[in-house]
């Protein structure tokens, strides 16, 4: 058995009084950090750059704006009630510190289905399959089909060695029919689990199964490449059960926000960092001018690319390390329809579409089933794809969308209403997805960013093994509140009378 | 692509006036025929055995009452909000008129959590993995793996005719490596997708991955036999996306009831049905004694083997039909929890674990994630095992439920409230699960349900192939509405000064 901790509310014990904490960013690890030194008894001001807080944990509704780097600010004029995650849209089951501050916090929750066996594979341009909507059942019942039955013949050949006693074999052999759904004779000739050409029904209707797609059909439109398999289900942070707030992902933050409202300083653009020798000093513009702020501590959590632009007295180790640390590029553009032809026509109830294009996958809400309107994900891309979408201008996305997405549904150039994209490597005050490491930046510049570098810590997604998940951000959070709360308390031993009360 | 025609609202047209259905049961079949047939201006009298509407579409919350044939009327004493639904309980996203008469009569639905990779499977007494709790991923995966590099090194040693091109070839190979998780000698070594021992964290917490199980342990511990794998997630019928409706179940059969109110006659049970030359009488009797009624039709939903102890002056063929057809035998155990453990300590959310021994399945509840307490189904069986557990007592089912349930969440000594069973095949007026067809059955004696016997229609999902499921009450129901129309509206051609005016 594999065992996980239970997340417990965070207790440090020991509380301090009369430490002022700088917090820069109202993002989730922003807030957590100071929501949890708020309980402690510290003191904390958050500055953050934008009107609003979450960071990226934020949800696109009517009245949202994004401001790209090259591009005037942009406002979303979706319908009431109408939403898309523009970041985080996914809660794995095993984040435990997210579910933990979702039901602190009173956030309701709700499946994010990720799995969807009647969404689509669709290749464009390439091979038999080129622009036909295929089924993901179809897809995966016939590969697990082929590939059982090849494995099974090589076995029954005596072709492989698989170690195995005859009994145990032979066991092998039964579960291989059954995991392909083979026939009696150990052929794959297509079964129900693909679906069926006609619906099983009333009366005489027993239904009627189609031929299965032939496995070389397959392979040369692309749907056994990474493009298509595997990219979904498998991996353990996309594994069912997956979750998301009820109302759009902003609710964790808003009410992170709530809590934390009195200390959250916002259109705060931090412009300098400095060290000072009892604590750090931070300076910040806003509508009224620029300002300048002490604290005994710091927890810097802005994006690296965002705080490599910051005027900083950092040691060499941490500003190489904001420098060289990547960040992902990534995009989301929400389409809002007059109606949700993806369940009434399609049958498409959450769940995801691969396509080998630009848009690489069209994202279905796991919100109002069965209501009049809805916003799908029209692309969510990365790296070159979204590179090459992130220089569209919001029009040109627009079209692209529509125009890949209309071979996929047809029924776009009827229904489309509206859209709002979002490029987060371009996206101010963000400027990428979230941190992506390799094993060299893993290994040579993230050490550098664990440590405080004098007064400043530093928090989020990106100093952590989760990178892209909420969970970093609350993970991070907490990994660095014990570290400074530890020093605080080590110090108020060691030095009773240096101005620590309590 | 494989095509679904999208679920209409029915509308055959023509209506007519002056004609009177006698409907026998309230279950969804016979509300949905009396639903569409007063929109067709049919008046409609349904008659209903039970004190309540739904039939085997029944949510088990405070004050239910279950009558089996060998023991006292049991009523379910649960929390206010708490339920479990003892008949259906989940629909597929594929089950179009399902979700239809949900969207028509205002049903909210919400997912429901068929697939669960962090539920478990449980060998009790045995092989190596006997009495441990192994995540569903964990044999997922590890099968995978194994399998895969079985298949790989089969391949690549050519002792495989696949049929591929050398090209073709090569992109199953790197298929297989993606879907097994093969490392770069294309050998299983297990991966992240199996889960972790210790969780990726912040900081220097990369996580870390355990061995995987031996395939002859997981073998040896019938972790592929029929028990357990392959029995949720391919089949058609339970690939995800899946729902529920928000509340129980029963809020379909509620809606249902709602627009019928004046139509239902309940406590009335059925004790002779009688094919006239001009219609169809009923006998029933209630509280107040026996009665007669008497329509132009009949439309008979009753489950079979309650229809079998029915006087009646059928045909031969009808009559045998009746007798022959077998029903499922299963049953279900609500357990009411102080605390919802299996999320709090196993972050088990939603789903299913599978076991060997008489429980077969534990349902995880699939509403009121992260809330305090919770209705877990400590078993869903069949066949031999529902047959044992049926003739046990109230109590020695909850005794037997909580011994083997224990074994695998032993938080039920602690956290254990109230329990309620019902086994479908000694439940009064239902007497079994659903209809279960081999072959043979198929063949000789259902079709001559399909057709009326004289005045009297059947209907129900005995009637289809959708055996279980909610979808075969609402297409038998639909297409005898439909039969039953075209009959009269015929004749209403041939003989327009028969009775049937409008």
């Amino acid at each position: 058995m594999l065992k996980a901790a239970p997340a417990h509310a965070f207790n440090l014990g020991e509380k301090v009084e009369g430490k002022h904490i700088i917090i820069l960013g109202a993002g989730l690890a922003g807030m957590t950090a100071a929501y949890e030194l708020n309980k402690l008894g510290y003191t904390c001001t958050i500055l953050e750059a934008r009107e609003r807080t979450g960071g990226r944990c934020w949800s696109i509704r009517n009245g949202s704006l994004n401001t790209e780097n090259d591009k005037p600010t942009a406002t979303a004029v979706f319908d009431e009630g109408l939403y898309f995650n523009a970041g985080p849209s996914r809660i794995p089951h095993h984040h435990q510190l997210t579910l933990h501050y979702c039901k602190e916090l009173g956030v309701p929750i709700q499946v994010y289905n990720n799995v969807n066996e009647g969404a689509y594979y669709f290749a464009e341009g390439k091979g038999p399959l080129s622009n036909k909507k295929i089924r993901v059942r179809e897809v995966h019942n016939d590969i697990r089909g082929y590939t059982t039955e090849m494995l099974s013949k090589a076995m029954d050949h005596g072709n492989l060695d698989s170690g195995l006693t005859k009994e145990d074999a032979e066991k092998v052999l039964n579960y291989l029919a059954a995991e392909g759904g083979l026939n009696i004779d150990k052929l794959y000739k297509a079964s129900a689990r693909r679906g069926y050409i006609e619906s099983p029904g009333a009366g005489d209707k027993p239904g009627k199964i189609g031929d299965p797609h032939k496995l070389a059909d397959i392979i040369q439109s692309g749907l056994l490449d990474p493009d298509f398999y595997n990219v979904a289900e498998y991996t353990y942070e996309l594994q069912m059960t997956m979750f998301q707030a009820v109302g759009g992902m902003d609710q964790i933050a808003k009410a992170f926000e709530k809590k934390l409202k009195p200390f959250i300083r916002l259109g705060a653009e931090v412009t300098k960092i400095t060290n000072t020798p009892n604590g750090a000093t931070i300076i910040y513009k806003d509508k009224l001018g620029e300002h300048s702020i002490s604290g005994d501590m710091c927890i810097c959590t802005l994006p690296l690319p965002v705080l490599s632009n910051i005027n900083n007295n950092f040691s060499g180790d941490v500003s190489r390390a904001i420098d060289y640390v990547e960040y992902m590029k990534t995009g989301k553009i929400g389409l809002q329809f007059k109606r949700r032809f993806w369940e009434e026509d399609d049958q498409i109830y959450g769940g995801i579409t691969h396509t080998n294009n630009d848009l690489t996958q069209i994202f279905y809400p796991s919100y109002d089933y069965l209501s009049k309107k809805g916003i799908l994900i029209g692309y969510y891309n990365f790296n070159d794809k979204a590179k090459r979408t992130g220089e569209l201008s919001y029009a040109e996305r627009e079209k692209l969308a529509l125009e890949k997405g209309r071979l996929v549904h047809p029924q776009y150039d009827k229904e489309f209403e509206k859209s709002f994209s979002v490029t987060w490597h371009k996206t101010k005050y963000s400027m990428g997805g979230w941190g992506e490491y390799n094993s060299e930046t893993r290994k040579t510049y993230y050490p550098a960013l664990l440590k405080p570098d004098g007064h400043i810590y530093f928090a989020g997604e990106h100093l952590t093994y989760l990178n892209a998940w909420m969970a970093g951000a609350f993970e991070s959070a907490r990994s660095v509140v014990t570290a400074l709360h530890g020093r605080v308390t080590e110090q108020r031993i060691k030095y009773p009378a240096a101005g620590v009360k309590g």
